[in-house]
């Protein structure tokens, strides 16, 4: 069995690399539309003064061809969870130290055609560990065939892991991403996976690493699909308002946004998924 | 001593008054503009099934010469406060019966140099009843000599009703229009009272409607020194920033909107707020 510590590495350097990998292929795709010079930003964070808590690393692309806005942030955090969140994350009631690491991405899309895409994956320890993540796909321009593709690529990689999975952790991201004061769900839905630890370090680590490689596969099929597709005046109002609701999901019900408000988190990274132009 | 059915009608009418009033003095506004023809839409919602709990009708402007989207809502609703609610309201926890009227106002400028405005008044009677509202505004251009302006209305209006308001009902407002997460107010202050009930029906209705009248004064004072005033693409932009901040606190922390979202109001009301366009 793996060390904590060794876990701790191999978890983080994966969500670094997986960051680059993605930058690297988004900024593909951009190059292949325009020629016009497209570059993330990167800006480096600390959690707290104590720099011994960690931070992070964003990378944000604005103004892109394609992207108009992407956000992919990584970190790596410890600390105590304080008396009001202790009682409520595994492992963490008796100790309340605790250490993350995760990859989290938002993109918005110039072209309304183009779904916005969210992604994240954790590797979290307390007393206890486990993993967790998932993606959601959100159309302003409803596409039957899309949403079938998106699901069938989530099926099939689920199914290689687990049978259960898939529509375990498709149920999961249904109930999270609904909006009740719209009765409407955010989008098509997707997975979402929490507190995932089969005994198998190894086991849920691989399903952790195939949700990010399954999630590049299908941004990169999805995007390439509508990157020269025209649309109108009509067609981008309608994304300003569907981008209206994504930012009331995420400042009303989101729980990452509550919690890092909550524990003085870097509004920056927090707010990195908030669209990069929204209606109401 | 007027009867509660007398001072709940005279309360309602004052609000429809001052409504038609603000209405037509803003369209006058928009006609110096340009002679685009321009219309409040008027649109009626109930408050539920039951038609007797009453209900509003929403006044929304949207894509002026001067107004990007000004909402006047104005409502008259009824009913029981739920067991969550009527500890927290006076009067009620014996007797959960509500009655209560208002209205408010939120606008949006085309001009960036023009600040946003907001201002609302309500009449609530439980087994008690008080008068409850105010004003505030925001610019995203800083102006020191507007600021002073407002203030200096505020408190010429506030000392002709009691010496102690205007200290009073600015600290409640920049107590309450403040971001936590961002660590700085919302905008450039005003004034707000609740639960206003000095035993003179006459003289807290009088102050309520002082605060409408002051503030269509301000609103078209504020208006009417900037409506020709050019602005550039940075400043544009700055305000789509500054507006998500006004996105931010209302979905995040304003209690009309909790309120509103867990009593299932209407969602176009509660969210006549929200600004027209805004970029995170």
């Amino acid at each position: 069995m793996k060390s904590f510590s060794n876990k701790k590495k191999i978890a983080k350097t994966w969500f670094k690399n997986l960051r680059n990998e993605i930058c690297n292929e988004f900024l593909n795709l951009e190059k292949k539309k325009s020629k016009k010079k497209i570059q993330f930003i990167k800006k480096k964070w600390i959690k707290s003064k104590k720099k011994s808590e960690g931070g992070g690393e964003m990378a944000l692309l604005r103004d892109g061809n394609i992207f108009e806005k992407v956000g992919v942030n990584i970190s790596e955090v410890s600390g105590k969870f304080d008396n009001k969140y202790k009682k409520q994350i595994p492992g963490a009631e008796k100790n309340p130290n605790y250490w993350a690491a995760g990859i989290s991405l938002v993109a918005h899309f110039k072209n309304p055609k183009i779904p916005s895409l969210h992604f994240n994956t954790r590797y979290i320890v307390t007393t206890k560990e486990w993993f967790g993540g998932g993606m959601d796909v959100t159309p302003c321009i409803p596409d039957v065939k899309q949403k079938k593709y998106f699901h069938n690529e989530l099926k099939k990689m689920c199914d290689r892991h687990n049978l259960s999975y898939y529509k375990k952790h498709k149920k999961n991201c249904d109930k999270y991403f609904y909006l009740p004061h719209r009765k409407e769900p955010r989008g098509d839905g997707g997975i979402f996976y929490d507190y995932l630890n089969t005994g198998s370090w190894e086991k849920d680590f691989s399903y952790t690493k195939d949700v990010g490689i399954v999630f590049l596969k299908i941004a990169k099929n999805i995007i390439e699909k509508k990157i020269n597709l025209r649309w109108n005046k009509k067609e981008k109002l309608k994304q300003l308002h569907k981008r209206a609701r994504y930012a009331e999901f995420n400042l009303l019900y989101d729980r990452g946004t509550k919690f890092g408000l909550a524990t003085g988190g870097n509004i920056e990274a927090i707010f990195m998924s908030l669209p990069p132009l929204a209606s109401w």
